[in-house]
């Protein structure tokens, strides 16, 4: 499922970029590649972004820092493929062509920085097939060192979902924490950030994409996640599942504020009627799974971010990919239970925060608001909408020299 | 499904009972029946319960109250094949041989309590085939009356479940309230219990036993719940579900608590797996589900719980019927979430809290601790087990003249 829209990404390269900084998040489900390339073309300044320099000759310019102007590229595979992403690493030598060109030592060559369960299964399997080896950087770590960065330096990152409409919420840097950070990957981590490298994982839940996709492939036999979730976009979830009204004879339960098309059971239909599943429209199954666990899953964090006094709750991981039915049910849940007084939140480089993390990890300065646009808002590169797929952030970032290896 | 133990039932009844109190709990999959039944041969005494007296004659023996010696029958329908609930009641003419018979008003004679939505739903249907009138008793207000009757009426009715061990817990009448009540019906409920009819619904989940049993039924095509939860006994959650270790390639992920062996992904492992549906042995896709069901409920009811300071979590509902590993797992969620500091209590009459809770609301008075035993504790009534399929309580109620009406 990955094949074309790589080779949309490698279109973008130019003969003399230099690519460098390659970083990985090894999930359960997906592996999401995030790295930088520079390009001799570029403009760069250390000083003004818009003036026109050397990339290269920077980053040979001083022991303080080197001001790289250039593309952050992101990527995702299915882990399951791994050997697609080890010969698309391969093919593009992205483990050689690496930090030396950016003035960095020799030795980091064949290291890269790598977060997620993968980084421990496959660390092996980098170093028979590439020579690699994985620098491993904690996962939880990972996330919330790329959900700050995205938050203080990438304009209009953040936008709550209500009634179809997206509205971008400004960040004020001085009044981001503490915040409550969803990652929905296969799984989904809470996570309660008091600010840099500080935060702890309260809560998940095992609900999360990986059962989505797992049991919604069981249930409908669609190849990919994007199937399924565009299959939910045509689903109505009240064909399967036993709404207050259906138990009440179509009447509202407004004693305990449930109307009659409120969800009583998920999937609770099926339990009466004698339906096989062959019988259901797999649009409908799919709407109603989405539906069950975007519900869950908001639930769940309302009453983690309700728990420790949280009033910010930004969800991120691969699951949302911008779909409008999953923002729209988290949005709803979080509402409905926090009887309107609490936001649900996302970001739009939602599925790359671990990447982005283990990507910072390296001798980068972190923040660097005024460098960062977006490609896509800049530009108007057709390869960049919310980084749910694949895509670039058009870029300028300071990087320090290593101080040992 | 219910044939065979409705006989069995049947066969308890000696010819010359007086059946009364008939009340119903019609749920969106699950129709519960409590009903009230004197025999003439049980010994009875206003004062001395061993004494022997005509229950016949002590019906009319005061203005102030009627202690009435006899047996509380348990009995459930699927609310889908509700014709043989009201077949049974037509047949065993429980609306006529009403109240009457204990020194009731005639006029009462073809109106019963009913909770639930189906009391709504169906109320035309009761009234259109048996001339009954519903006489509706609020959904939660009668939880809690039956779930407060039991705690404080019926010795042993609660226990926690440890390592497969019950443990009895001794309910302090003094010390019961506050506490989180959890029905597990096709949804769940969960209800913050103050005191007698002081209690507010403060949470519930849509994924509940309609969840389980009918995802299962569309996974496994088994044909009832009770055969669902058998196959989730003999299956085994790992071959389904993606684990932490499956992730990190064997190892624990120590750092934020989590054993290789935890779920990461409910049904996560079918996502990287090219198996269909009918290459997973559906007593493993049954125990996932299970597994993930009890889990979030669990985890859901603990974190409301917490939310308002609530010690003691007792679960009710349908959903459990006294099975081994729904108890073991949502012992373990309780337990793992709250770091062991609450546990997670069942009832022995989980089933039925809804049905008894209507059956309360007869002009009864509900407690009666000293006279209400277990027949199968007295008489070792081989009906008589955890009373999550049919059964009977043998017990002594005081039944209070109705005022008007």
């Amino acid at each position: 499922m990955e094949g074309d829209r790589i080779e949309e990404v490698r279109l973008v390269h130019s003969p003399v970029d230099e690519i460098s900084h390659l970083a990985l998040d090894i999930g359960g489900s997906l592996i999401k590649m995030v790295y930088f390339s520079t390009s001799r073309e570029q403009p760069i300044d250390k000083t003004q972004i818009n003036a026109s320099r050397d990339s290269h000759a920077v980053s040979r310019s001083s022991k303080d820092g080197h001001l790289l102007n250039g593309r952050l590229y992101f990527l995702k595979f299915e882990t399951s493929k791994i050997n697609e992403c080890l010969d698309f690493i391969s093919s593009k030598q992205l483990h050689y062509r690496g930090l030396q060109h950016c003035g960095f030592p020799a030795s980091d060559k064949n290291i890269i920085k790598a977060t997620g369960g993968g980084a421990f299964k496959f660390a092996d399997l980098f170093k028979e097939k590439l020579g690699i080896s994985l620098d491993k950087v904690e996962e939880m770590s990972s996330l919330v060192s790329g959900a700050n960065f995205l938050l203080k330096a990438v304009p209009s990152e953040a936008f709550t979902y209500v009634n179809g409409q997206r509205n971008y919420v400004q960040i004020d840097h001085n009044d981001l924490y503490p915040y409550l950070l969803v990652n929905i990957g296969s799984g989904v981590s809470m996570i309660k950030v008091d600010g840099d490298g500080k935060y702890e994982r309260v809560s998940g839940t095992s609900v999360g994409g990986g059962t989505f996709w797992g049991l919604g492939k069981l249930l409908t036999k669609c190849k990919s996640f994007d199937d399924l979730l565009e299959m939910s976009h045509q689903g109505n979830n009240r064909v399967i599942d036993m709404l207050v009204g259906d138990i009440y004879g179509g009447m509202d339960y407004l004693k305990i504020g449930l109307s009659s098309t409120a969800i009583a059971s998920s999937f609770g239909k099926a339990v009466s009627e004698n339906r096989e599943l062959e019988e259901y429209r797999p649009e409908d199954v799919a709407r109603s799974l989405l539906r069950m666990i975007s519900n869950n899953i908001g639930q769940i964090a309302y009453l983690n971010a309700l728990r420790f006094g949280l009033k910010k709750i930004f969800f991120g991981g691969f699951f949302i990919r911008g779909h409008a039915y999953t923002m729209d049910t988290i949005s709803v849940a979080v509402d409905f239970w926090s009887k309107g007084e609490a936001k649900a939140m996302f970001l739009r480089h939602e599925g790359f925060l671990g990447a982005l993390g283990a990507f910072m990890n390296y001798q980068l300065v972190e923040e660097f608001p005024d460098t960062i646009h977006l490609a896509g808002e800049k530009n108007r590169n057709p390869l960049v909408g919310d980084l749910n797929d694949n895509g670039v952030i058009e870029c300028c970032v300071q990087a320090r020299p290593a101080v040992e290896d």
